[in-house]
């Protein structure tokens, strides 16, 4: 088949990097021991807006920025690559405050059928949407130092970023 | 409480961002439609590796690159946002290829105890570990093609990125 659009950049930009690429020397534990957890939104790059080196940090991002989805990258970010804090990103505008999860199944449903219904199964039909974002921070915040999986000595903090000036602010 | 050199770091790379910041026009949807799958690697800077730029995909990142844990996030994408194609890329020197679940679960239960342990039961205790890198590769790719929850209008390829070299290659 031929290559996409998306491809073909991913194939050409690549070409440019890996030309200019001299950090293959790092090693696979991050560096500064750190996991930041963010959105998977389009308008945040957390490499530039969060000042990540390369090499420093766990980067996992999902729709939302959402804590319980990231358990398992965590645990294995803490128990096995030594990570001993975590940063929890979410942001203004986020696509996750503006629907509910009966509108994600009702078009899962109109769109693809009670056959893909039956799989969202696969997360508890639970998209994760959140109705405030300051609120869903805190939240997350307290599902991970609930969490018996991430120790007490793990440090946690939850920020908001705002897609609309590129800022950051602490909220706890 | 005192601020981590972990959040001082945010907080003043942040200032310098949003400093020179100009895209806050930006929207939600990404622009060129297309979302990537990758893993949290630290050694990994998808934007300039991938090259994406700022507004144009939705990035997911967990542990090892994993479809499945993806499944959430790309369904919102998909269903919500409009992307229309997805490009999963797995790499070298993958922490994911270095234990099995065993392993990691052994490690909970020695360093947090039983109460962690069945706590795991979250992700019906799958860490996603894998074996070999290209297979993992073809098998996300499968997974995600039988989904009924990715119409089969949805482009999906694999790909392998060194992090040695900071090159990609195509697998599937």
């Amino acid at each position: 088949m031929a290559p996409t659009p998306i491809q073909e950049n991913l194939v050409s930009s690549n070409k440019a990097y890996a030309a200019s690429f001299t950090q293959g020397h790092l090693a696979l534990p991050p560096a500064k021991k750190y996991a930041v957890v963010t959105c998977m939104d389009a308008r945040i790059d957390p490499a530039s807006a969060y000042g990540i080196s390369l090499g420093d940090a766990h980067v996992i991002r999902n729709a939302g920025g959402n804590a319980r989805d990231a358990l398992r990258s965590l645990v294995i970010s803490e128990q096995l690559l030594g990570t001993q804090e975590i940063i929890l990103v979410k942001h203004t505008g986020c696509g996750m405050l503006t629907f509910k999860n009966e509108d994600a199944a009702g078009l899962v449903r109109k769109n693809l059928g009670e056959a893909a219904v039956a799989e969202l199964a696969a997360f508890k039909g639970d998209f994760q949407a959140f109705p405030e974002l300051e609120a869903a921070v805190k939240d997350d915040v307290e599902f991970l130092k609930g969490s018996k999986l991430i120790p007490d000595s793990v440090t946690i903090s939850g920020w908001v970023y705002e897609v609309e000036t590129g800022k950051v602010k602490s909220v706890v």
